[in-house]
């Protein structure tokens, strides 16, 4: 059961965004500008940690759409996302996505986890700081993402190619014309 | 020791939004949505929500900047706020803010913590779907500043009138022309 009536049948977050527009538009730039936007870290590699972090979260909407959305920019495509987030297994990418994913997964249980060995092993690995500060962020960001949606009780859609074709959209249009988007 | 070199001098969130001014927007919009834009809750209360998460994690910068903020917003000042963060003592306040604080606690330790009898309550208190909709945001998006901020060991300002400095810039200004936003 849903916590709040939004008046509307979309599901997870993209109900809540036609909701409440005002907080919709915020936080779908800020999904583009962590996850779309030109940056070190490809976009791939910037939804695995979103789908590693709402994983570990247990948020069954954001690991749903984002895990789609990582398969599609990745190489190695779903086999490859689900080795990281079933089993902790980033054999399948460089050493550097693997400490950065290790970033992840202490920020996602508490900012203060994150240790000066975890930051000593990515920069080992080659990752610069503005990886490291967009690795923390967009963990940090996926705990506001999974909050809210699991925090209201947010409804998953019933039609399991559901995630697919968001995937599809934002993959085409991003997020500030996502799915959730009012200016799409 | 900060775990990336921001090549400033500001504390906490402010630097780091000045290493990262592609994210800085979009944060400093989303507060402002947030905890100044026009909604239903007071701009005290919803700074008051976000001291109370801010706190709960540990974090003493958004903790020191946001509670300011709220006591210059909320008639009890000060005292009223310490309250709150230090009692867990929410009698000072109308029952439906104790209500949402309480909902606000439980979105810290996780969206699916967040419980039906926590949401009546609320709604008994008179909370409106807008209002619990506002709450669990707000605590969401302290969950994503707090870690941010811990994460990456943004370091304090050595002064300890900087808090009140910033909220005073924040309470004339906003966040999106804020003391770490670009557009300033």
């Amino acid at each position: 059961m849903p916590h709040i009536d939004v008046g509307n049948d979309a599901p997870g977050i993209i109900g809540l965004m036609r909701f409440r527009p005002e907080t919709a538009d915020p936080l779908n730039d800020l999904a583009d500008a962590l996850l779309r936007a030109p940056g070190p870290l490809s976009r791939g590699e910037r939804e695995l940690i979103a789908s590693y972090v709402s994983h570990g979260n247990g948020c069954a909407f954001c690991t749903g759409g984002h895990s789609e959305v990582a398969a599609r920019e990745l190489e190695g495509g779903m086999p490859a996302v689900r080795r990281v987030l079933d089993d902790h297994d980033f054999s399948g990418f460089p050493e550097k996505i693997g400490a950065l994913l290790t970033i992840a997964g202490l920020v996602r249980r508490g900012g203060k986890e994150v240790t000066e060995e975890s930051v000593a092993a990515a920069r080992k690995a080659g990752a610069t700081d503005v990886e490291i500060h967009d690795t923390v962020l967009i963990a940090a960001a996926f705990c506001m993402y999974n909050r809210y949606v699991d925090g209201l009780a947010a409804p998953l859609s019933t039609d399991p190619s559901s995630f697919g074709q968001m995937a599809d959209h934002v993959v085409a249009h991003g997020y500030a014309k996502g799915p959730g988007a009012r200016r799409a």
